[in-house]
Formats: structure tokens, sequence, C-alpha cells
């Protein structure tokens, strides 16, 4: 069964939103990308408020069966960080008031799922997130493609697509879901 | 002309809530305290949601003139910080949706205001928030008296409850006015 899943990449300045289809077969395909940016001489609830009210467009629209939001940490980024966390928790409880299940997923745990090395670089997301949705452009910024990363990302790791055939390991894989796995596995004893 | 204060002192496990009324000589009165909890074995979704709700219903009971929320920082208790973070995103959005205004005070301004000490441990602000507000038993846990004492200060400090005559300087001051404002001149020098 496809799997509708929505990615954001929290931020104040900019914070991407995405929502893509993924088959059983991991499939995935775009079905919207954006960025919400508030300028930042605006005042904190305003900003806060924008984001709140993007996303609950974007849950409405879009009906996401999960949300998959990066994990902030504290010890990155100390200068925006505190806004990043503020957003977050603003985007995450729009998915709950909506009974959404929210899903966190760390940077290193994206850069491993879409490139297969969880130390890449934004540059090497982009180029997969493109290739793994076929787009004939890029997405642009980087927040964006960070949240289509994010989407692709939970859909894969969980198997939210087919849970039973994935989470039981490599029986029942097709070749190219085989060579997936082996690449996660090969990030994730990297981490 | 007497002003409603909402306080926040946000946090996941134990949010603090309060409403006080400061009239124009700066006479506080209480009229609603309390904490929302939430299990720390509780999803983040969840927990966030159940600060959400509570914060949306005290918002709609007590329709507050201004909402007074502690300023996180990205220094302090670095294992907590980042639910602090995300349930005060959630606290200042509730209040923006309703186009109520949101202040911020750090905990240096909460404690000088009420206290005449930037440097007060939590038990001299419990102590005076309980005398400010002439309660007859003291307001618990801490997490409520924060509450308390920040929307006190945002009124004492802001002049809410009276902008023309507190922003004028000592001018046209009461005498409990003026040891008051001389209080917190000499706090704010001490910091």
């Amino acid at each position: 069964m496809t799997v509708r899943v929505m990615g954001v990449d929290p931020g104040l300045t900019r914070c991407g939103l995405a929502v893509v289809d993924v088959e059983p077969n991991r499939r995935a395909t775009l079905v919207a990308v954006g960025v919400v940016g508030t300028p930042a001489d605006q005042s904190l609830d305003k900003r806060l408020l924008k984001i709140a009210e993007s996303v609950d467009i974007w849950l409405d629209a879009h009906a996401p069966a999960v949300l998959a939001v990066e994990r902030v940490f504290s010890q990155l980024n100390v200068s925006t960080v505190m806004g990043t966390a503020q957003a977050s928790g603003v985007v995450i409880v729009a998915a709950a008031r909506r009974g959404i299940p929210v899903a966190l997923h760390t940077p290193t745990e994206v850069k491993a799922a879409v490139t297969g090395n969880g130390q890449s670089d934004k540059t090497a997301v982009t180029k997969m997130v493109t290739k793994i949705l076929r787009l004939s452009t890029a997405p642009t910024p980087a927040d964006a493609a960070d949240a289509l990363a994010l989407a692709i990302t939970h859909a894969w790791r969980t198997g939210a697509s087919s849970p039973a055939q994935l989470q039981s390991g490599s029986t029942g894989l097709t070749a190219a879901q085989r060579l997936w796995a082996e690449a996660e596995a090969k990030a994730r004893r990297r981490r």
C-alpha cells in the first residue's frame, strides 16, 4: 500500500515542508515541496504563528499518514537552536491535534538512508533526493530538500509502506530493496 | 485600569500556569494558578499536545490581555532545554492565534522584579509571590510560583497596568511605587 509521508525540517527563518508518496517497493513520488520563511525582524510569536498556520494548511491539504520531523539537538548551532526547537514543537503539535503520528529522525539517520553515508554533505543529499524522486531539477533551498529526505527516510527506515515485508529482514526483498537494506546497514555501522 | 496577565513557566514535565490581575497601583491579585504535567514515558507529541490543550483552555477561560513567558536559554540544563523550548513554542503560538501579545522575560528579570535581587533562589521568589498576592499558603510547586512571578514581573516592569504613569519615571508614583522602582533599579544595576 502506498503511504503518504510529510517531512518537516523545522526552523524559524526557513522551515522546509515536503510530502511524498512511497510505494511498497520503496518507489517514492513527490507530492508537494516548499519552504515557509519568516523575517528575522518579526516578533517571535508572529514567526511561530506563520509556521503553525502553514503546517496546518499542509496537513489538511495533504492528509499524510505520518509526520517525520528532524530531531533537534542542543549541541548544534547554539544561536539558532532555541528557535528551531520552538518551531519543531509547534509543528509536532499540529500533527498531534489531528491524530497524525509523529516520528523524529536525526540528520545522520536521514543522510545514511538517502545517500548510504551518515556523514554526507547537503549537496549529496539534494542530489540523491533529486534522483530518488526522478525530478528534472534539484529541489531548492536545502531546507526543502532536507524535508523531502526526511519523508523518504521515514518511509524507508520504518518500512512504513510495507511493514510485514521490510521488518522481516531480507526475506522477500527485491534485489533493489536488498541493496538499500545493505547500504543502510553499512551506514548504521559507520555511525 | 486593572490588567489581567497570564504567566507561563514552560516545561514538558511541569508547565506552570498563572493568571493575575494587576491594578495601576501595582496591587496584584491571584486569579488562577496551576501546573500541567506530562509523564516522561509518554511520547513527545502527546506531551506537547497536552500542554497545548491546557494553555488553550486557560487562555479561553481567563482571556488575559498579555501572555508572559519565561525566555529559554540554550546554555542552561542541556538535557531538558529542548523540551522546554518546544513547550514554549507551543505556548507562544496559542496566544498568537488569539491575537494576545506575548512578552518574554528572563529568570533574572523575574527574580529582580519580585525580590529586588536578580540572583534570588526559588524559595525567596515563592516567599515574595506569596506576600505580594496576599496568599495564606505558598503556591506549589515552584513552577506554579514561577508562573505567578512572571505575570507580576511583566505587569510591573512594563507598567502594563498604568503605562503613562509608570513610564514617566518617578513622577506621580506613590511612596510604595517609588520603593519598588528603586528596588528594581538597584536590581538592574546589580545584573
